[in-house]
């Protein structure tokens, strides 16, 4: 048995696999794969239909939004975003977080300009920047919720003059949003929600068509809203998962049931972290991340030898990324928290051998 | 046992459905799913790299050429060509064949001045336009190899004074294709190369960086080639699919031979067309394609009654496309002979029965 810590594509839920793998053999019963099934089929229909009726349902998405499924990650949505809610010579506001809102804040470039509200570059990142003020003259607002390789996350989302448009990839679906506070909210699947292939993209569609811009029809979200995300051919397996995983999530209560249980690993295991002599959190306190964890050795000698032993135990994914180093404890929705005990449980040995 | 003559996502061989199946629940020993793998896991990037090496071995890709797996589909192609190749104020000739074509057409307008050299248009796209002139002052000449709707394909690749631009997205690694003629080929996966949710791009380096134009990173081939197909999280699962596929292909002995296999579909298949009095081919005979058989009833009312009978026979997806109505028999490289006769006798038996 493993314990998948990874940063992403991450841990999905058990049973969750059990189906797809078997929908790849036989999908429904229809003697055909879920793989060799046209998209337009009533087959094919009633999975995109209840995909978009779960995000809906699990995050109360109000009227007013539209649902998308689409390809090519986070990364295209970070030109997209732009594209299609930044007015040529218009202005977008961003915090920048990390990584990931930095190549945010790139692609804007190419269709605006950008203000950079705050940073916490100067600190690789270690927290969320507060005491900012967001122009009012910006088309929208633009924050990354939490990042994945500083494990940091906003508590709060700010109050802001201007739609807030925000890349939830790395935290969607593990805890409560309230959707009417923003524009537009994207996500790869592949922490959350599903397996890499597919980027949810929820948009709030009076934002739409104001940009004065001519856009390519793959790249114009009103387009993907006529066509229902099938303006072409869509991964549909990608959508399946997808499916599957928010059914598994509203079968456990939904949004706040996971919420408390991922409250409660994190707290667990941020407990040890303090705790245990051995290790250092990376994030600021109050910016913690509920999702990915990041600590580092007191000793750096001690980073390899610990990896070692959790590699012993069937931990995987732990190593942190390399511009923070030390660990990197991702605890997605699929993560039991059974998995987070036998995680302190080698924090613990392995600190009763070095001491 | 269904006998899935789907235009697509169409149908994928049964033992590489097999495998994918098992990857789902446990990736080569690793204890994990393949959808909850890291993309940069040395598991992966084998995958990724067997993948790209299948394509150059099939198709014999020679130097200066990058192969890519991209996000998005043809459709996303349609704009992605243009953006990376036709300057500011230039010009692409166009081929129109199709729906297929024309929507690559309308993306390219968003990009530069488009000449269309020749279209079928006024009968219905019935056949493959000849005798026209390519501009010499166009950046790229752009093609459809192959026609799902019309049932059309191109049987050779024209002569061309500029850099041709082919969407293979039907017919790719089902025929021999000498690489070199062309500027850049790209290729939706899903009809037979693999399942939906992966694009294949291969493109001629020295044509890249030539439009003046600045290109956000996830449209712009060079920062594609550069990453490795890996600027973000790849569709994992759909790339793992369509090595496989294409590791069938060869251990079939590639793309000569199911070129042969699927010469006698398409002659067995026309045969029966043009010998049985109640079906009618629909393309012109030249431009026939061995991958898409569209025809019609000559009686309409025959209809649904031969539809129902190929029901009864496990035959699906032989329903026409609206825009011309009758049946589509798609016969793609994963389609086996035995399929066809079992088409072929359901026609036979059909007019038997109402002769």
């Amino acid at each position: 048995m493993k314990h998948n810590f990874g940063a992403g594509p991450g841990i999905l839920p058990h049973e969750v696999l059990k189906q797809a793998a078997a929908a790849v053999i036989d999908f429904n019963g229809t003697g055909l794969s879920l793989l060799e099934i046209s998209h337009r089929s009533s087959e094919f229909e009633a999975v995109l239909d209840e995909a978009v009726s779960l995000v809906k349902e699990l995050f109360s998405v109000p009227e007013g939004y539209s649902v998308l499924f689409l390809q090519g990650g986070a990364s295209t949505q970070f030109a997209l975003a732009p594209y299609n809610l930044l007015p040529d010579g218009g202005k977008a506001a961003y915090l920048e977080t990390g990584v990931w809102a930095n190549k945010a804040i790139k692609e804007a470039k190419f269709f605006g300009d950008v203000e950079i509200v705050a940073t916490s570059k100067e600190s690789n990142f270690t927290y969320i920047p507060t005491n900012y003020t967001i122009p009012t003259d910006a088309a929208y607002f633009h924050i990354t919720s939490n990042n994945t390789i500083y494990g940091t996350q906003l508590q709060h989302f700010p109050k802001s003059p201007v739609p807030v448009v925000c890349d939830m990839s790395s935290d969607i679906f593990s805890r409560t949003v309230n959707v009417a506070d923003f524009g537009l909210i994207y996500a790869g699947a592949q922490k959350n929600m599903g397996p890499a292939g597919v980027t949810l993209v929820i948009v709030k569609d009076d934002l739409l068509g104001k940009t004065g811009r001519k856009i390519p029809a793959m790249f114009n979200y009103q387009v993907q809203i006529e066509g229902g995300s099938m303006y072409n051919t869509p991964p549909c397996f990608a959508i399946y998962v997808s499916m599957l995983t928010l059914k598994w999530l509203k079968a456990k209560g939904g949004v706040p049931a996971i919420e408390a249980e991922n409250n409660e690993k994190a707290k667990v295991l941020y407990e040890e972290i303090d705790r245990n002599p051995l290790f250092k959190a990376v994030a600021a306190v109050e910016d913690r991340s509920r999702m990915n964890v990041c600590f580092v050795s007191e000793n750096p000698e001690h980073e390899k030898p610990f990896l070692k032993l959790c590699d012993e135990k069937g931990i995987v994914g732990l190593k942190g990324h390399r511009s923070v180093g030390g660990f990197r404890a991702s605890i997605y929705n699929a993560l039991p928290i059974t998995s987070v005990y036998v995680l302190i449980d080698a924090m613990r040995e392995f600190a009763e051998k070095n001491k």
